[in-house]
């Protein structure tokens, strides 16, 4: 099938990577459009070592589920982490945390920017009828914006601060303001008076700015991950009784619900869709300052 | 006075300090013993910009207090935040974060390797009779170990790790086995299996050591303060959306009663003791690589 292929830090389409195939359990997914993503891009960096095509954001249509086959011709978005359901991890409950597991375009398994996919079935979400492709792509960004209420107590007496404006900075701006908790940017509020910051600018300069914002004893929502380390001192971390809390994938079933509803929108983020075969340059073009969402369709 | 000063880094006895003297609503202590804690070994290397008299653990007796004569004569140790009262921090209660606060021996206040010391009213607690000078001088520490169970629920059905076991180690086992908690080494258990691990090295280096210790969505707790910045990628606590948690001063009636009650042994952990006269050399012997407590005696 057609692909775009990431390897050595290049990408490439290529039209001779094998079709996925589903083993017991999964489905193969026709991918009708995927999305671009900073960990995508961190990937071609160098981020993690990964070979394979890239791509974890999807919305598609259920092609083959050799053990159920009601679930052909679905329309369905997707977690991307594999479970092994057996593990410690899977055993305590925590399943995007399976030692064992692997994950959409960035762990051992294949991703979005290809003509299909294949995922278990246990990871698929049906999308509902009155949402629009462009808007359920976005299903999976939602839900890790969403991640960060199930793991902080966030309420609207709060000052939150997103530190970030990139597309995961919006979204989850957009899903505290659904509870009606408005944030504002550091220089919105005075130095070391926010309650929670959320660091999501994808850089490690990020940290420092969420700690000249965060107020003693405050909370540090961390969602960058990036290629490469960077020096930083803790201490003041340790002084200001500071607590972090590193924050990932999310919830998908709330995070369709926000989309169909609405109380989350995500129209005027999609600044760009490019046809697979040119996904190359869509990269180039997700990767200038300042552009949201690239869109890529097979 | 005679006091032990630190300058540009380093550490000289002086005989012309001038005596403290008590501002209304403080108390001027005479020092019986005072301990070498590792922020003051990181002081000296820079940790913090600090020209005065170093050290915050004391235990002494009361001399002079303006407005409060019944406390001459008393047997104190003390907390070692001044609080102004009247800033944003101390409003909402924090008062250890206090944006205005001198801090004994490490910020704007002369501390306690010296014949005397001054501290606010507020801040000093009688120590009980039974409780010998060298165990009364633990106070500071023990209160900081005790700390931690104020910010996280740890219970006995959780492990726990504690990566260091200087002196900070040792109190932090003993408050937690106090509960019925049973902590380990990061080598007595299995890798990314703890639920909560406190790192207490005093060194950046401590940090991979607890990552590679705790679990996903397990917890940090940091006490490490050093000088100097260290190259780290906060990426992987990210992604295993682990929780670190910073943690400095603590709460001293629990403390004391900790080592009234004898629920906290540290007899074992004093290695020597020094004449004020020779604190320069009490602070290389405490320097030392595995030497536990050195106590200075005025």
């Amino acid at each position: 099938v057609l692909a775009l292929w990431l390897q050595d830090r290049a990408l490439a389409v290529r039209d001779d990577v094998p079709a996925p195939h589903a083993p017991s359990g999964e489905a193969v997914v026709r991918v009708l459009l995927a999305g671009i993503c900073n960990t995508d891009l961190e990937l071609v960096k160098g981020y993690y070592p990964f070979t394979g095509v890239p791509g974890h954001e999807f919305v598609g249509v259920v092609d083959a589920a050799p053990d159920a086959p009601q679930w052909v011709g679905r329309r369905v978005v997707g977690e991307i982490n594999a479970a092994c359901g057996a593990c410690a991890e899977c055993a305590a409950g925590r399943r995007t945390h399976c030692e064992r597991r692997t994950v959409l375009g960035i762990v051992a398994r294949h991703g979005t920017f290809a003509q299909a996919l294949a995922l278990p079935l246990a990871n698929l979400h049906e999308v509902p009828d009155g949402l629009p492709d462009a808007l359920a792509v976005f299903t999976e960004p939602v839900a890790a914006a969403l991640e960060i209420q199930e793991q902080v107590a966030v309420g609207a007496e709060q000052r939150v601060v997103v530190v970030g404006a990139g597309k995961l900075g919006q979204l989850i701006a957009q899903t505290l303001a659904a509870l009606g908790i408005a944030t504002a940017t550091p220089d919105g509020i005075p130095a070391r008076r926010a309650d929670v910051v959320v660091e999501c600018t994808g850089h490690p300069e990020g940290l420092a700015l969420a700690k000249a914002a965060v107020r003693p004893r405050g909370t540090v929502v961390l969602k960058s991950t990036y290629q490469g380390e960077t020096a930083v001192n803790l201490s003041p971390f340790v002084v200001d009784e500071v607590t972090l809390v590193g924050s990932r994938c999310g919830p998908f079933a709330p995070a369709l619900r926000a989309l169909a509803e609405g109380t989350v929108r995500v129209d005027h983020m999609v600044h760009a869709r490019y046809p697979l075969a040119r996904a190359v340059e869509a990269f180039r073009h997700a990767a200038r300052p300042g552009v949201l969402k690239v869109l890529v369709e097979p």
